[in-house]
């Protein structure tokens, strides 16, 4: 089945909108089997959609196109599917009732404009959009089907996955229902998760669970689409490959599906009971604000404290001050640690201290992070040289801290190796 | 003339990577008068490829095609190119010791894969990369002009800008040399920057300058737009209209050009020989982020502290704690702020507090900032409600701490009102 995806408006044509709902469409479609071929950009002109619509029509079995649909004037595309097809546009009464009701519900009347909205090209196909007033609509173009989609992500999202991509899958014979289960990982890069997972989901009949990796330094996210006839079905294929991928990833799985490395992090600080402060430097307050901003961190979060150098840290955390050239390590680190805990009060103290490189950004600038962990009755040091650049580096020692934090609550080893870092030799 | 652009890629097509280098083409040429008509993505398939550039070489005048020139198997924009236009590939024997030259340079032996990126259409125009292994092209295909570019995003910055932008205005016979002026600006809305600066390029000859908004809240990116016959031509032009848009929007200028809020801030502190503390409740450490990363900021930023609750402020800067019930005020901003410079022992210190509404994330969510800046001899205080969801009121207290602070260090009014504020009834 060839598919196409048509992008439409004045927005995305001339760069003032970044094309993410092109990405997110193909991603979804990928994680189900299913590879978009050719995609096509037009503005809000009735002559280029005309044209597009029926080049498409065309080429392709299968068409998306995205935008067009709302009540404003160069909102044209149900206009030029009509066109396009050869039919009139009709009152759509049902929808035109579900709109009415949408503005009831919010106490306004409906604008006359968005009546627009209700009108579809005869014959077509009803796309439900439960949130929005943008219906979606199916409708066959020369050789193509075509499914309108609106340009809101959020509204396409919703109908891309319970409108388009069951209506799609079943076009094609293949099964109805589709999962997909991800692993978000810290510290194994692309080509050892591929070695480490070679062969994981082959004992899966007819390759309905299929293997992907997405690389966003310092994450990992390792995914398995997997499709069958229902969740239950799915849930067997499913189950002995999501448990040979935990087992050969291990503790480099730092959160699944919709869960975060700093979500898992305040959950265990929570399950502890456990309070917390941190002490950062050179990530100059982003170890913070990775925690902060999530719900119920404030009871847990209790302080942070962002210093430029050893000297200040010590400070901050009142220690005497460090005497002049002392360095960082695990030592300074430690001590940082168990006075910030003093201070603050808290049961955790997370301090992360970063000797760098000197001189000019480069390719190769390094970083050392020394980072501790004070508790009541223990402590955990982890050092670790990452080369890369600075911001490279401090990315990276914002990951190491939380996901030291991570294993140290959940009982796990802390100075297990990661790939991102190198032999410091000087 | 009509201008299309192809993107190519298996990247793209699948959506791993989001298409930014299609924005920034259509974006630069925008900005001088050039508008894109179509846009076609493609993966790295033979006949797909061919299929793109036949389509685009029989409707357009000129194409940019963006990726495909690397040295790999699935690279394979020349041998398409040469097919499309009926020619053989040819070397480039001046392009081959450019690249020798660039492995010498890195001490390495060039990799024999890479002398098919001197493999060129027979008749294309070579279009020089100065910072990488990829020449682009210029060739006709059908009845339009072609354009390949790498696919790398900095590299096709570079030839877009000098190459390419300047052809397509030849071309066109328009005036050769452009030139974009930007201002980034906090506290006004678009559709208030329009009003305000409605007619100040209606004095050029030929709407040479044009003027353009970018609004990513919670600033704005105004844009002059200018072409001309050279620099000097261009210079003479502008000038009128940029003095007039800074007069028309004052004070809320926070930069220019690749200038940043942040960078000013710490310009103005570093002109002032001035070190700072802050003090930050709700931001969760954004604030510090914003300053701590930049060159320099280490001696200048001495010390962020990160505290959940008033209570906690209070404590974190050695102030007894906050009595139960206390709420976020300007005195108790102010305190803060004094306590945070005389513990850190800098010049300036910034505290930011936030009272939130209680409850859930809603789009009416409010915030009332409490902002205090302490220095040697004066204090300066700040006070705004921001409504729209907690993400909302957080990059809006950031930004406000930052103007504050540069309106404070710049000697200009800090209350000024801006358009994100709304009125506190309560």
């Amino acid at each position: 089945m060839r598919i196409e995806v048509i992008c439409t408006g004045d927005e995305v044509l001339t760069g003032k909108t970044v094309n993410t709902n092109f990405a997110h469409i193909t991603q979804k479609l990928e994680e189900v089997g299913l590879a978009v071929k050719w995609e096509t950009t037009v503005g809000d002109e009735r002559d280029e959609l005309l044209l597009a619509f029926q080049l498409a029509g065309g080429r392709a079995d299968a068409v998306i196109v995205n935008g067009g649909l709302g009540p404003t004037v160069d909102d044209l595309s149900q206009e030029i599917a009509a066109r396009a097809a050869g039919v009139e546009l009709v009152l759509n009464e049902a929808w035109l009732a579900r709109m009415e009701a949408y503005f009831a519900r919010r106490s306004r009347a409906m604008p006359p404009t968005n009546r627009k909205q209700a009108m579809l090209p005869a014959g077509a196909e009803l796309l439900d959009n439960p949130i929005g007033t943008a219906c979606g609509f199916a409708l066959d173009i020369g050789r193509a089907h075509f499914y309108f989609t609106p340009g809101v992500p959020r509204e396409l999202r919703c109908m891309l996955e319970s409108e388009i991509v069951p209506r799609l899958l079943a076009r094609q014979g293949a099964a109805s229902a589709i999962h997909l289960k991800r692993f978000h990982c810290f510290g194994i890069g692309e080509s050892r998760a591929d070695a480490l997972l070679a062969g994981t989901a082959d004992g899966v009949p007819d390759g309905t669970v299929k293997l992907g990796f997405r690389a966003h330094y310092p994450q990992l996210e390792v995914k398995l689409a997997a499709r069958g006839r229902d969740m239950d079905d799915i849930g067997h294929k499913l189950a002995p490959v999501e448990a040979a991928v935990r087992r050969r990833l291990g503790n480099h799985v730092v959160a699944e599906d919709e869960r975060t490395l700093e979500g898992v992090v305040l959950e265990a600080l929570a399950a502890h009971a456990a309070t917390l402060c941190t002490v950062e430097m050179f990530t100059g307050g982003q170890l913070a604000a990775r925690l902060a901003h999530l719900p119920g961190a404030a009871r847990i979060l209790r302080r942070g404290t962002v210093a430029p150098e050893l000297d200040e840290a010590f400070a901050a955390v009142g220690l005497e001050r460090a005497a002049a050239g002392e360095r960082v390590t695990l030592a300074s680190s430690l001590a940082v640690a168990r006075a910030a805990r003093r201070q603050a009060g808290t049961t955790h103290a997370l301090a992360v201290l970063v000797a760098l490189d000197e001189g000019a950004e480069r390719a190769d600038f390094a970083g050392t992070v020394c980072l501790a962990i004070a508790a009541a009755d223990v402590v955990v040091t982890r050092r670790a040289h990452l080369v890369g650049g600075r911001d490279w580096v401090r990315l990276g020692a914002v990951e190491l801290a939380l996901d030291c934090l991570r294993r140290h609550l959940q009982g796990l080893p802390v100075a297990e190796r990661i790939d991102f870092e190198t032999i410091d030799d000087r």
